[in-house]
């Protein structure tokens, strides 16, 4: 038995694993160890950082990968995609916005257009842009996302897809960070797992060791869905949105007085971004998800892919016994 | 291949299947209609009607049985407990709040005990307590509930149980309302599935017919998790719970307004009632959950049970093709 689905088939990869484009935390590194090991890496293309991102295709050149975007902010710095096409990426993520000022382009490019939903009018959008492959999201994720649970959106967008774009590859989202994750995945229908947190908890991720640690520390129950991070750092999220982060100091004494924090931001984003920067994981966000509480140890990239495609086939085997 | 597991063992059942015990819609014709099917069906104890409860007894008179709990209600009414267990129940289970009080006199009544948990510090109260059962359920489900996202919380729990209480039988909830959940369930480490939308979309569920045709109208993003059909109907649950119900006209009246409707409940109180119990769907709680998304009929409980046994096995089968 092994692991290949429609997506290991589409991407010509062996393990059905994608690595999700965290911004500033999935860099060229992350990315080409991910693909290196079997799966499929994506760098994180961020809000508009031309020459990080640039950095990054250098640092992964010679491997295949992706590059995923934050499809509202894209709109504001269109250049970042044509840039990023220049690279070959093997597909590119659109994400949290509507995708379609930007299919044309990515397609006359080559590349797979990745659409990633986090409700079912996000998988019609999907569908209607004829997205390669879809990724049901769900509100277990570190970082953005939205309400829905993985374990209730992705049969619901399977039977979606199935009906109306039979040919689009479904790829669950949200809480996956072992094997168990992605045998369930599977069995939900989807056809291959995407993966921020456990990847965020890699020794490749762009991560501050402390951060690293109150991940390790942290059980699933102490994370949060809060817009605070996103007030602090006057970053213009549309209405829907929202982030999953740690519970620390810094969303006790902001979140439910958000208004408060708006009017504070000139003083508070500073301090939020200096002691991101210094590793500090009370006062800023501290970026994972609920998948936190099953993982024990920062691990190499490789052996995070391994681990998973052969605990997958260990779970199913169990079962079928 | 047969879904044998832990929990078909333990309970003497053909499919790894539990009804939840839904307040007034788990009626002893659910749960006897379940447990006839293979699973085994729990009557719903609610906040204290006794003669509802006996009455619902005697209909599933000669089926085996089991009966759930609101807990911390239950600290309320104490003898509820002492006559549910003079009709011999093979299992009860106690939610939403702790356990300690009624452990002793569900043992010596010789029921098994399960604890459902929405956190990681309710699992670790399962495990004080020895709880025979343990139902790990994620914020998917319909009515009251928490936070956890179930894909994330069913493997967390699962490795805290095979530390701490090898014994104990880890079943999972929330969002699981097909073959395709159920298969997921077990990947994720879980050796059955507690459902309650799936059978509160039922033909033996105490549920109106124009509530039933709200769900099977709705996508799984119609749902919210709130309280004010709590604070409506001045039941003073604890803090950290909500309830998923339709996303309706009363929810977007009042969600948000909490205080209001605090003040407002002399007389939105009779209102949401009188709604409810004529089966208008838009000023009263329609209380399913997210999985309402992948319910397309109301079917027999019967054919609900076999289809999801013969669904997951079938999934398990494609994957493992």
């Amino acid at each position: 038995m092994a692991l290949t689905t429609a997506l290991t088939r589409r991407l010509g990869i062996r393990h059905p694993v994608i690595s999700a484009p965290m911004h500033l935390v999935a860099g060229g590194a992350l990315a080409s160890a991910v693909s290196a090991a079997g799966g499929l890496g994506l760098i994180g293309g961020g809000y508009g950082d031309a020459s990080w991102l640039d950095q990054q295709f250098d640092i992964a050149a010679g491997q295949r990968i992706g590059v995923g975007f934050i499809t509202w902010s894209l709109r504001k710095s269109p250049p970042l995609l044509t840039d990023a096409l220049k690279r070959r990426p093997v597909a590119v993520m659109l994400s949290f916005g509507d995708p379609r000022p930007f299919v044309d382009e990515i397609r006359a490019a080559g590349a797979l257009l990745i659409c990633q939903c986090q409700n079912i009018d996000h998988v019609w959008d999907a569908i209607d842009v004829k997205a390669d492959i879809i990724v049901a999201q769900g509100a277990e994720a570190g970082g953005h996302g939205a309400l829905r649970g993985t374990l209730s959106f992705v049969p619901e967008a399977a039977d979606l897809i199935a009906a109306h774009a039979p040919d689009a590859i479904l790829v669950a989202a949200g809480g996956i960070a072992d094997g168990r994750g992605l045998a369930a995945a599977l069995a939900l229908g989807a056809e291959g797992a995407l993966v921020g947190t456990r990847f965020w908890a890699s020794a490749e991720a762009l991560v501050h060791r402390r951060h690293h640690e109150a991940a390790i520390a942290a059980s699933g129950d102490e994370t949060i869905r809060t817009t605070v991070v996103d007030i602090a750092r006057q970053i213009p999220w549309p209405r829907g949105f929202t982030a999953r982060v740690c519970r620390n100091a810094f969303t006790q004494r902001w979140h439910g007085r958000e208004d408060e924090l708006e009017r504070a931001a000139a003083v508070e984003g500073p301090r939020y971004r200096q002691a991101f920067t210094a590793g500090d994981p009370d006062n800023t966000g501290v970026w994972f998800g609920e998948a936190a509480g099953i993982i024990r140890s920062i691990e190499p990239a490789a052996a995070i892919v391994e681990t998973m495609a052969q605990q997958a086939e260990a779970a199913l085997k169990r079962i079928a016994s």
